[in-house]
């Protein structure tokens, strides 16, 4: 592997450059970005040059796309032509069915390989990049078919996955993209919900004050932008409607009966996931 | 103020005995609690003795109720004819309508004043006890009448809570507990439903592994013991449950329309609102 292609220089694809530097790869890194973002990617060291789409593509033996879900999806549908048989696509999507599919119908030539790095910021963009983001962090990847991970181009990857400290997890896509559902996607919107109920009901400044640590944890996701939210709740839309309809069921079971046995039930059940959770 | 009776010597309790200390408080902290506690508080220098409950107050300047709710509403209808006029009894109850009820038909002669410190710890017990864990903390005090505060051992007791570090916040009672079951009931609920639902869904250890900490953050709460929210959700059913109606309507309408623009406009909402808690 000579030249990683980083299509997306924000905060994974400029920290993925990091890493595999820190890593010890000395290939050449190529960004492909926004003008701004190429230049804080240059400026944190993460890529070694910037080139457009179509070029880039055109050498990479890894081509790496860290864009929100709607734009890998565009790119999908524009590469194809221009890759290399030998050349391996991943991805770090949220969702992976429709990118799955897409790769499937865009890229007959060349191979793919879904993927999903379980790692992250609050703050995003180049500048906060840290060759240190994926250490012991799950990387989950969803091939089509398991034998396509004993390919040599995505047995590199896997080795350079590891090497950066990230833990490989292997998916089925849709299995993925319920299981995210639930540990990401629904967090989300309970968070979003109970922020949006709060606002309209504590409107007077000395409300707040009489809030604890509690409802900053449970209040932390409610911060991220629509925009990024947008394109994961559209691309996961089945499996969030019920996990959505799982978890108003249980708030309506514990509302009918809050001093209830099931309410102990619930609690205790609860605690138990959260300690499994911790283990 | 030269003797301080602390009723329920666990984790807050003995936090503020050695809070009172630390802060220069030079008279007698007395507790009364079960063997096990009193043996952890006066390990830790948080009281000065123990006494049995009706010795103990009897001669008290300040009764401080650091039980259970359903405790507290038991020693307040016990202790009534032990107490002189000039004793003031405050309490550390998270819901505040029904322990001022029945401190109201209680405690005829003496002197009561609600209160709710927004102060906790994961772990539970006298061996925990911080003198620091009330510092920068909001003290929710509860008069039914303003004016209560302006009686001379109000007032000392307001000295001494600002003295070590908390921040008085007043509120009527039902006030207190309608925010509070926004600001903290609400919260438990969502955890709690989160983790439950999760637990029945998530069964294999690798859906584990795809969790990252935006649902550690919105799981902490679930760890929480029904023991301790039982008499919480039952002295403020009626709060609990139109707070818990609203966020359901909440994720209903995000269910219904995961890509509208009322979904945008929940995220617009909720982000300003996490902001403003951050202040």
């Amino acid at each position: 592997m000579e030249t990683v292609v980083i299509v997306g220089t924000g905060l994974i694809g400029a920290s993925l450059g990091l890493a595999l530097k820190a890593a010890g790869f000395d290939g050449r890194v190529v960004g492909v970005s926004s003008a701004p973002a190429i230049r804080d990617a240059l400026d944190r060291g993460a890529i070694d040059e910037a080139r457009p789409l179509v070029q880039a593509v055109a050498r990479a033996d890894l081509v790496f796309l860290s864009q929100t879900i709607g734009r890998i999806l565009d790119t999908l549908r524009v590469i194809g032509p221009c890759l290399r048989p030998e050349t391996l696509v991943t991805d770090a999507g949220s969702t992976k069915s429709r990118i799955v599919d897409q790769a499937r119908s865009s890229l007959r030539g060349a191979q793919f390989l879904g993927g999903h790095p379980m790692a992250g910021k609050e703050k995003r963009g180049a500048s906060e990049a840290d060759p240190a983001l994926f250490a012991g962090r799950t990387w989950i990847l969803t091939p089509t078919n398991p034998a396509h991970l004993e390919a040599p181009p995505a047995r590199e990857l896997l080795f350079w996955i590891r090497k950066i400290g990230a833990l490989p997890l292997v998916m089925a896509p849709e299995e993925h993209d319920r299981v995210v559902a639930l540990t990401s996607h629904l967090p989300q919107l309970l968070s979003t919900a109970l922020a949006a109920t709060l606002s309209l009901r504590l409107t007077a400044p000395e409300h707040l004050k009489a809030a604890g640590p509690g409802l900053a944890d449970m209040t932390r996701l409610a911060s991220s932008s629509y925009d990024l939210w947008k394109d994961i709740l559209e691309t996961n839309r089945t499996a969030v409607e019920g996990a959505l309809a799982a978890s108003i069921e249980e708030l309506q079971r514990l509302r009918a009966g809050l001093t209830s046995d099931q309410t102990r039930i619930a609690f205790e059940t609860a605690a138990a996931f959260a300690a499994r959770l911790r283990k």
